[in-house]
């Protein structure tokens, strides 16, 4: 069976042609900045003509930004795609511009967790889950083979799980959850609010004003900045706690750590994590922690298992 | 079907003898102080033939205290039965003196949330978790209408959840984890550490050097007693951060609050909780708490449906 595999980010569209787990052709596209979901499918569709000029393949599979309630097919409001403030119902849209082949849609997250389990790094281990660290911290959760998305659609939401209930009232900081500390956009925040407060760091001397990136934070990290490396200390032990807990509340065997903040900081990091979950795990439940394997591509790929998955 | 469901406590073995989901007959014994587990298993063989004399029922349920590898029927090191030092198949133990009939054991947290979940105050809900607050922090999980158990028997340690990861250092008050705070044990470590500290408690006037019962929370917090409320405030709290959690990492729909400290508490402990977790829970996810509805006879009941269950 070959299925397409379609990954639609704030950015760029990205397309796999997959064939009984082979990635046989690649496309991508920029995604429109400008005008409205009806725009982005017609991208869609396009980057999916470029992968299957003939239209051989038998599904359709999408990863978008959002939670997506379960088969229904739809993406409600999407912060960064264009003019999406309503419910796009995708797998109509799509099914309409590519041939009336069946199309499944689900969570970014999801696929690339789905595609972390069965083709990468989670190959062979039935409950793990799949975290992945960039401006926030997202995460699929698979039990018994099967990825867990909840009556709601609403499961895998690692980054809104609390690791510090006493923060709940500070607003300057996040309210206390996962991706407070180890997520890349209040680790900035983090960072820039000690560096007003009077300390000095290389992460302000690299960037200036400008964004910090995940580079930013493996370059400081490399020079021993101390700043860099207390807050890359917090997010490694507040994400140990977040996952040490749900180890504890549903037995899980894996994590596959992925992202692009998790890929910049390598092969440190996750060790660090690893030893901080050891620690962390009720009685010895341990779960070993390995670097996702298929990048960038995981998502494209997942995408392409989700008629299969859902069959 | 007739099933007989046993709740093996450290203190007392109770039985119900359950016909179709209705308590038909009961009975009750003293746990063996010392001995061994063949005591034991002994006096849960008496329980079976009080409340079944002859030997009618299809099948026999066992609730434990401690974690069951799934299948086994094995109650490994069980602190609070006599000599339980070691593995022990209580499945086959049982089936050796009752006749031979198809035993399944489970632990007694899980066995409660069983209950609740199809003939108490979760019925008709496919996604929820039982929380049973006593001297620890008990819990179990249903997702798509069926137990969590997990691949190595694990799942539901919502007690071992952590809830403030920056306090894992700190051993004199725990590490951070949920049962530290709404733990009744802990809580009152946490009480004598502030009278020791000077501050007045109804808490320590109403039991000297005593143990604090769950009667003590409930008179002192009903006397308004600042350091009771304190506490109690950070156990609500703490309590809703974990299920916050819990329902952000795998999409749950309701809460049955349950266990002696619960119970006592009563009412206006589970619509603080439930306030509580309406303002921490991701998006519009919140869950209500109910309070459980099948008390003391839980365990029991929900063991008389493992068979079922299992099959």
């Amino acid at each position: 069976m070959t299925a397409i595999g379609i990954d639609l980010g704030g950015t760029k569209i990205m397309a796999a042609l997959v064939d009984d787990g082979r990635v046989v052709d690649k496309a991508k596209k920029s995604t429109p900045r400008t005008g409205g979901p009806d725009d982005v499918l017609d991208a869609i569709a396009a980057v999916v003509a470029k992968v299957d000029p003939d239209g051989l393949a038998d599904s359709i599979g999408v990863g978008v930004p959002g939670p997506v309630p379960p088969g229904s097919g739809v993406l409600p409001v999407a912060a960064n795609l264009p003019g999406w403030t309503h419910d796009v119902d995708v797998a109509a849209g799509l099914r309409r511009r590519c041939g009336d082949r069946p199309v499944v849609v689900d969570n970014d997250v999801n696929v690339g967790t789905l595609a972390e389990h069965r083709l990468g790094a989670g190959r062979g281990v039935d409950n793990l889950i799949g975290v992945f660290m960039g401006t926030g911290v997202g995460a699929g959760v698979v039990l018994d083979g099967r990825l867990r998305r909840g009556p709601r659609g609403l499961a895998g939401e690692l980054g809104h799980t609390y690791v510090n209930f006493r923060e709940f009232a500070d607003t300057g900081v996040g309210r206390g959850e996962l991706e407070d500390y180890a997520g890349r956009r209040m680790m900035e925040t983090r960072a820039r609010a000690r560096h007003s407060a009077g300390e000095e760091t290389a992460l302000v001397d690299l960037v200036g004003a400008g964004r910090m990136k995940s580079s930013t934070w493996q370059t400081a990290s490399e020079m021993a900045d101390p700043v860099a490396r207390s807050i890359l200390d917090d997010a490694a032990d507040a994400l140990a706690a977040a996952l040490a807990s749900a180890i504890a509340l549903v037995d899980i065997e894996l994590i596959v750590l992925g992202g692009g903040m998790a890929g910049r900081l390598g092969e440190p990091f996750r060790a660090d994590l690893e030893s901080r979950l050891d620690e962390r795990v009720f009685a010895d439940t341990t779960a070993p922690v390995r670097a996702a394997a298929l990048g960038e591509m995981a998502g494209a790929i997942g995408a392409s298992l989700l008629v299969e998955d859902a069959t």
